[in-house]
């Protein structure tokens, strides 16, 4: 599938600071750049960075004053895999060495105090089938609702909450994942069909040696999503980390499907 | 530094689990492994792994039972500089791409919510000075006492209780650099002349280039670290992860210094 | 019914201080002391007090040393009623000034945070009828086991955990009855029948025009209950507040029932 | 003194619900009512209440749909002491039955969780000086900063964030005075030359045989005070307590001085 997404971003920063952006797609095995354009203030001061190991891309901006930054991009997707049902179980041992601190708790997602809940709700499962009870779980147990989570809440507050929105179901769902021997992994994504339209946070499971996508939501069609980064919690995906103070003024984030332009042409 | 160290486990497991142990020391440019042997109750489930990248070394071993194993080696260390005081200020967008998830939050480093206290204490501070003093100012809050922490306890507890032992001592400073935006990371360690004998956990601040070693607790000489792990906090280098459930039976840490013997010789 | 109950406690008091005992039963309508005594290193040195409002008795002890006190007495008690369930709806305007109070949350109750679960739970409910659904459901949803929860363990823990001992039991019925507009209070008493030993804590809910018994754990028989106090939560009932340090070395609470002796002559 | 306060509240509420008001001012032995009225949309449906032993005043009120209610009143008051900074240490065992319960952690002031912070910074003062030195820290630890926090934070979180409004101050000063074993409770009042208008928190504590005022934010002279209620903590004290769910429209709190009118007359 092609998108074209835009990020736009205004902000106001009293002080000069430095702000890193995670916005830029991933460029991966699946996701093409076709094109994409970065609109500043002033060109010279934004520096990108691409890792190699993982595709994932960054931005460095100095900013001061009121800065609008703008990104746009068109990108080629081929659908993930997302269909981890019938996977067998692992073993811990068999992991890889850089998805073994996918079993262990983060900022937001404190597995560690979820263990006993892991296991008297799906101590007798295992694999594809242990993931697939975890995500339809979070499912019935949440209720999305805005307003009710803060920056600061933990799997636990929503757990307790029963409520919040892709970020914290995410968190949720990748807690219980940790807690039950599951490498799980917060995904930040543009989303097609996602109203009203922001950007979405997803999960990643590793089973049967390789990682799978799930949103927990059920909001947004897995294939329509443009990955941009994965890491532990939301801590690691934020799309803005901003070393210093800022005063949001305006931002939008936006998904357009262009197949269909392209096959009425 | 020659030493030879030795960490001896002894834990009943009431049905067959899954064990990772993190308590080889890394091979790394100032850290040579002269020799080593493995104890197990059957030598053949013991599986052991090496990081390329980092030297950390861990291994898995499927445990049933009473089991006891102990790990000893010797090995020779270059003193690694903690001399970090001068160092200069520096540029988020400078940091390698590794280090930057060094700068964000963790299970027991939330240092999202230690900002205000850190600019406070340290907001007129740069580079090694602004280190100096999170150093020194945790040294100064903290009382070293076993009993008052325990496995749950964040940086913000230990803030709390104004005590801990020296993983409390290294989750405050790493917090603190965090919140400070100066990387921080948790590493274990044998510590020759601790007392009592045990694991240690130290901190490491990424400055001008490269990671320095600081001890809050003061309690044992850097020189006399031989590291095991380094991670985000004592979630990613804990000593041993069950996968299941076990019962501690007896377990000992022993580090001794070799040199002096060699110098009788 | 009548008891014979008899609290044994040996403590060390590195220093001298203060020590605030609440273990006398409550003298009530329903409760009568037969006879009962104290004994203490030097009788002098307690000094007790009873409310004349609750009925309510607590002790002061200056303690220094090894300090061995022993209160013992024989009850009298009638049962009180606990068949709530066809109690109707009730408005807050018609709740006692000194019932309203029980309607907030406190230290281990913090209610507020439960009032979207109780809502969802319990939400089409009212009454003796909504009091019995979260009677059942923290029976449904809580394992009896020690060693879970620890003094600090808030209903928000004990419901994360699934797990706790009748304290715990307590404090997540309390919570989810005041998060549902029901005062609800924790009481302290001594327990026939209860395995191993021990104090009791259960809980009060208001319905009615009265407080009515409720025992989330199930563990003991309701009439066989011998009230010591009631508060907001266990920080109100303790039966022991230490104003300094001290060490346990020993303790012990045992109740006999006496109608069976008496029937025999 | 003599004062005229006005308060104003506009709620919408989706639905039939019950609401307690703790916004009339309490009648005491040094606090006279010379006036007051009530408008509420149909007069009938407020109630009143008036508790005998505290003189503490509330009202209920049926709400529905879009409501204002209007209460105003004059006031006469002598001022109550403050200086509190001469009174002698005091034993546990000599307060009264119903200050005890100060003494105790709440839902906002987890005093058990500060007893060592409490021990290290005051534990060598007794009575009002050891009062006087909280105030003072209090006062030199926080920031008077709206925005910091919620309704849900607590003295943890004040302490950690090292700012907070009225409320948060008040919370951390009882939380530490408890965990001093000094009883403590929070005021709610009108406090003439607050700026902005708004209902104020402050502290009473126990010593030498009675309540002595204490603000720990000092934005309000305590003369100037005008006492609605007592509590353990903002959570007994709320000015408005609603049961069920209402949006706020707007509310203001005006409070004159009338002494300087009558003076020129």
């Amino acid at each position: 599938m092609r998108f074209s997404i835009e990020t736009r971003l205004v902000y106001r920063f009293a002080a000069p600071c430095e702000v890193l952006l995670l916005v830029e797609p991933a460029r991966t095995g699946r996701q093409r750049i076709l094109s994409e354009t970065w609109r500043t203030p002033r060109a010279g001061r934004l520096a990108r960075f691409e890792d190699p190991a993982t595709g994932q891309r960054r931005a460095f901006l100095d900013a001061e004053g009121d800065v609008e930054v703008v990104y746009s991009a068109e990108v080629e997707t081929d659908p993930e895999p997302h269909d981890f049902g019938a996977c067998p179980a692992q073993r811990v041992r068999d992991l890889p060495a850089d998805v073994l601190e996918y079993l262990r708790p983060s900022r937001y997602c404190p597995s560690d105090r979820l263990e006993r809940l892991a296991r008297r709700e799906f101590g007798g499962l295992d694999g594809g089938a242990k993931v697939a009870a975890i995500l339809a779980w979070v499912g019935d147990h949440l209720t999305y609702e805005p307003g009710v989570s803060d920056s600061a809440s933990t799997a636990l507050d929503t757990l307790t909450d029963g409520a919040g929105v892709c970020r914290d179901y995410a968190h949720l769902m990748i807690a219980l994942c940790r807690a039950a021997d599951i490498p799980a992994r917060c995904v930040s994504a543009y989303a097609w069909r996602l109203e009203p339209p922001d950007l979405h946070a997803v999960v990643e499971v590793w089973l049967a040696g390789r990682w799978w996508l799930a949103d927990p939501t059920g909001l947004a069609p897995l294939d329509g999503l443009v990955r941009i980064a994965a890491g532990r919690d939301a801590a690691d995906v934020a799309f803005m980390n901003i070393f210093g103070n800022a005063e949001l003024l305006e931002q939008s984030f936006r998904v357009t499907r262009l197949e269909s332009l392209a096959a009425v042409a």
